[in-house]
C-alpha cells in the first residue's frame, strides 16, 4: 500500500505542480531491500567487463535522455539549464570512469604471498587476498546535484562499480528526476539483461523512511551527501545496530580561505571577485562554498571587489523551502549581531528567491559567535579581518573541512601554513576557488569530522574503495578462487605477487 | 601523583609478585597524550629512511633484550618460553616488513593528475594525493599476545610507520614485560636521536584509564585487539565524542570449521588431532582459535582422535584471574545442558589452571543454545553433528568471523560453500586450521562485526593504512608539496602519473 502522494515543487514560485509520486509505506521499503540483497551475490560473480559495459550502458542511456532529464531538472531545482547540462555530463564521465577502472581490475587490490618454506618467522601458506563487494548499499540522494550526487550519482556509480546492489532513497526535492534517471538505470539493465533489482529506489517525504533503511538487517554501508544534521543520524542509527555497518556521510563544511597580506597586497580585487563567485556558485549551495574568508591584511579592495560583483548577480531560488527558510533565519540572527557589517544584494521577490548576503567583521567578534563557523546554505560568505599571526589559531581551533584554501603573494613560500591546514582538511587549494571538484583519481573529497564521516574520498575512482572489503583465501586450488586470484591471471589484471607489482 | 601500585601475578600459582608499578593518574594519563600529541608534526615530517631506520632500531633493541624479556614474560603470562621466543621474532619480523614498507614509500599511495585543460567535463587542475598520518594513535595492549599484540606489537608498529605518535595502554597482564619492551623502544628513540614522546606509555589497572583516552580530543584513532566487550565499549566512546574517532577493534571470533562428508571418510583422525592441536595453541587464548567445528557426515572417529589427543595436553595456565574464572563459569553452565556431552581433559591444581573441554551435541541442541556461538577463550571448542545440508543455514546464521575453514574430500569442489563462507569472514581456510597468521602483505586479519569493528587488517603490512588519512594538494609548487608529491620523485616512491603507476 503506497500512501502520502507528493509533488514535486518549483523553487521558483514555491508552487507544487505536475505528477504525485507515490510515497514508500514500511512493507514497501523493507520489500525493496530484501529485492536488491536477493540480487547481490549474483551481481558480485560478474565479470569485470559485464561490469563495467553496465555502467557505460547506463552512462548512454542517461545521455540520450539528457534533454528531458534537462527540463524535469529545471523545473524541480531551479537550477540553471547550463548548470544541469555540465552536471549530467559529470555524472556520465563519473560512470565511464569507473567502467574504466572496473575493465583494470586496479580496485580488486589482488595480492598473492606464494606459499614459502622458508617465511619467517614461520613457514608461509598460499595466500591470496582480493577486494569483494561489502554488500547492498543504501544512496541517500543529495538536494543540491540532482545527477552528480543522487540516484546514479558518485555514490551509486562507485556501489555498482564494486560490485554492490543498491537502494537509492531519492531526495523529495526532485522526484520526477530521480524516477526519470532511476528509468535510465533500469533500461540499462534491461539492455544488459541484468536483473532489474541490482538498483532499486524508494521515494517518500517521510522521515522515518531514512531509519527503516538504515536499520536494515540487509544494508551493509551507506552513502550519504548533506547535512551535518542527517549525517548525524545516519552514524548514530548505524551505532544503534547490532551489528554497525560503515555510514560514509559528506556532511559538508565551511572551506575556509586564508589571504597573506602579501596576496592583498597584490591581488585583492582578482581574489575578490573570484571568491565572490565561487560562493555564489549554484546559489552557493555547494558543499565546497567558501564560506570563511581570513584576510590577513588590508581588506578594503577586497571587499569592494566583492561588493560591486554583488551588483551583478540576478535573483535565483534556492533548492527547496526548507534550505530557504534555514537560510534567511540564520542570515537575519547573524545580521543583528552590532559590530557585523552586512553587504545584501538582490531583494527577493517570489518562491524560495533569497538574498545574498556577505558579511564582515573582525577576528574578535567572529572568535565570540559561533554562528559565523557553522555551515549556512546558500548565497552567503563571511569576511574575518584578522592579522596573518591569527592564522595559527583559527587553524587549530578549526572544525574539520573539505577544503582549506591559501592565497600567497607570488613567490611567497608558507610551509608553515600548509602543514597546519592539511591537518583540518581533506583538499588544499593554493591560489584557486574551492568549488570546482575535478573527478580523477588524485581528487580527495572528504575530510576529518565534521566535513565526512570517515577518511574516504566521496568524488573521483579511489571512492569505490568505500565498498569493498578484502577476503584473504589461504591454501585454494584455483577452481575455488576467484578469477582475481588464479594461476596465469586469466582476467590480466595488475596484481601483486611476492611484493611485484605486475600482470603476472 | 601515582596511586594503586599494582603487581604481576604469576598464572602457575596465581600469587602476585615482583616490583610493584605505578597506576597513572587521570592527570598523568592526559599529559602523557599531550606529550604524544606535541611530537607529533614533527614525527609526521621525518623522512622514510629515518623512520625506516627507527623501525629497525627498535626491532633491534629488543632482540638484544630477547633474554630478559622471555624470563619476565614467562613469569607473567604463564606461556611457554619457546612459544614467547617465538613471538619475540614475529614482533621483530613486524617491525622490519614495516621498515621495507616504509622505504618503498607504496604506503603513501602517491597519485598525481596533472592539469589538463581538456579534460572532461571540465578543465582539471594539477591534482596530487598522498596519504599523511591520521595523528596520535591509542595502541591497547592485548593479554594474549605480550609481544605481537602489545607494547610494540602490530598495531603500534603499523601506527609508528604511517608516521604517528602512539599512546600505548600497557595490559596489566604483563606490566614488566611492558615496562621492559618500552624501554627497548626508548633505547631505540635515543641512538636516533629522536624525541621519547614519540611513544608513550600509560599503564594500570584502573577501568577508567580507557575512558580517559579514548575521550581525549588529541586522540585521532585506536588500536585495539581484545574482548567484544571491551571493544563495544572503545566503540561506544568514540561515538560519544564530539568528533568521532575511527577505532580498529580485532573482537575474536568462532573461526568456524565445516568438514564435509568425504573429508570425514578420508581424513577423520588426522583433522580431528590438527583441529584439536589447533583450539588447544597457547592453552586456546588465539582469536584464530577454532570454537566451533560443524561435522556433516560420521562424526565417530574425528571425535575419538580429538579425545587421544586430549590425553597428552599438559596442565597450561590461562593468562589471568579473569580469564580463568569467566572460562570455568562458561564451561560450568554449558555443561550442564541436558543432551551436552563432554570430553574434559587434565584436573586443574594450581593457579588458573584450567580443564581443557570439548563438547559434543548435535545441531537442534545448538541452534537452541547461544551459548555455544559466543567465544570462550581458553582451551575448549564445540564439534557440533549436523548434516552437509544445515552449512547453507548455519553459515547465514552465523556472526561474523575473522576466518572460516572448509575440509573437502580430496578432488571435491564446493563452490557455494567458498562463495557463502566468504560472505562471513575476513579469511578463508581450505583444508587446514585457523591459528598461524603469516605476517604477509595477503594477511587480512579482520571481519564482519563483530569480529572486528571495520574491514580493514591488524595484521600483515597493509594494516598501516588504518593510519594514513588521504590529503590533496591542488595548484601547489613543489616548494610546498611534500616530497613524495614532488617533480622529478625525489623520495623515488612508487607513483601513480596520470594513471600510469611507476617510478616518474
Amino acid at each position: 500500500m503506497s500512501f502520502n502522494p507528493f509533488q514535486a515543487v518549483n523553487p521558483v514560485d514555491g508552487l507544487a505542480f505536475g505528477a504525485e509520486y507515490p510515497e514508500q509505506s514500511r512493507a514497501e521499503v523493507t520489500s525493496t531491500i530484501t529485492r536488491a540483497a536477493g540480487a547481490q551475490e549474483s551481481f558480485a560473480a560478474l565479470s569485470l567487463s559485464a561490469r563495467a559495459d553496465l555502467l557505460e550502458a547506463i552512462a548512454a542511456e542517461v545521455e540520450k535522455l539528457r534533454g528531458e532529464l534537462v527540463s524535469v531538472a529545471h523545473l524541480e531545482t531551479g537550477l540553471p539549464e547550463a548548470r544541469i547540462n555540465g552536471e549530467i555530463s559529470r555524472t556520465i564521465v563519473q560512470l565511464q570512469l569507473f567502467a574504466a577502472m572496473v575493465r583494470t581490475g586496479v580496485h580488486l587490490g589482488a595480492t598473492i604471498d606464494l606459499a614459502d618454506p622458508d617465511y619467517k618467522p614461520a613457514a608461509r601458506p598460499d595466500m591470496r587476498k582480493v577486494n569483494l563487494p561489502i554488500g547492498v548499499v543504501a544512496v541517500f540522494g543529495a538536494s543540491n546535484f540532482p545527477f552528480a550526487y543522487s540516484v546514479i550519482g558518485g555514490d551509486s556509480a562507485s556501489a555498482l562499480a564494486a560490485g554492490c546492489t543498491i537502494v537509492v532513497k531519492a531526495h523529495p526535492s526532485h522526484p520526477g528526476t530521480s524516477v526519470l534517471t532511476y528509468q535510465a538505470v533500469q533500461n540499462a539493465l534491461q539492455l544488459q539483461g541484468l536483473s532489474p533489482e541490482i538498483f532499486t529506489m524508494v521515494q517518500g517525504r517521510n522521515p522515518e523512511i531514512t531509519h527503516w533503511i538504515a536499520l536494515a538487517d540487509e544494508i551493509a554501508a551507506i552513502g550519504f551527501t548533506g547535512s551535518a544534521l542527517v549525517g548525524q543520524l545516519l552514524v548514530d542509527l548505524s551505532h544503534s545496530r547490532s551489528k554497525p555497518i560503515p555510514v560514509f556521510a559528506e556532511m559538508g563544511s565551511l572551506n575556509p580561505i586564508f589571504v597573506t597580506t602579501a596576496a592583498l597586497e597584490e591581488k585583492a580585487s582578482e581574489m575578490g571577485e573570484s571568491l565572490f563567485d565561487s560562493a555564489n556558485l549554484g546559489s552557493g549551495q555547494f558543499c565546497t562554498k567558501p564560506g570563511l574568508i581570513f584576510l590577513g591584511g588590508d581588506s578594503d579592495q577586497f571587499v569592494s571587489a566583492m561588493q560591486n560583483k554583488m551588483l551583478t548577480v540576478g535573483n535565483q531560488p534556492l533548492l527547496n523551502k526548507g534550505i530557504s527558510e534555514r537560510y534567511n533565519n540564520a542570515i537575519s540572527e547573524l545580521s543583528k549581531l552590532p559590530g557585523v557589517e552586512t553587504i545584501v544584494g538582490n531583494i527577493p521577490d517570489h518562491g524560495f528567491v533569497v538574498q545574498p548576503t556577505i558579511f564582515i567583521l573582525d577576528y574578535q567578534l567572529y572568535k565570540a559567535n559561533p554562528g559565523f563557523s557553522h555551515e549556512h546554505f546558500g548565497p552567503t560568505t563571511v569576511v574575518v579581518k584578522c592579522k596573518e599571526s591569527d592564522f595559527a589559531e583559527i587553524i587549530a581551533d578549526s572544525d574539520g573541512q573539505l577544503t582549506a584554501t591559501l592565497h600567497l603573494g607570488s613567490g611567497e613560500i608558507r610551509p608553515e601554513l600548509v602543514t597546519a591546514l592539511s591537518a583540518i582538511a581533506g583538499r588544499l587549494i593554493l591560489n584557486g576557488a574551492p568549488t570546482g571538484v575535478s573527478v580523477s583519481a588524485a581528487q580527495n573529497h572528504g575530510g576529518p569530522w565534521p566535513s565526512s564521516s570517515t577518511h574516504t574520498t566521496s568524488v573521483g575512482t579511489d571512492s569505490i574503495y568505500r565498498f569493498l572489503r578484502p577476503v584473504t583465501f589461504q591454501g585454494f586450488p584455483d577452481e575455488l578462487l576467484p578469477a582475481a586470484l588464479a594461476s596465469g591471471n586469466p582476467e590480466k589484471i595488475e596484481r601483486l605477487v611476492n611484493g611485484v607489482r605486475g600482470l603476472k
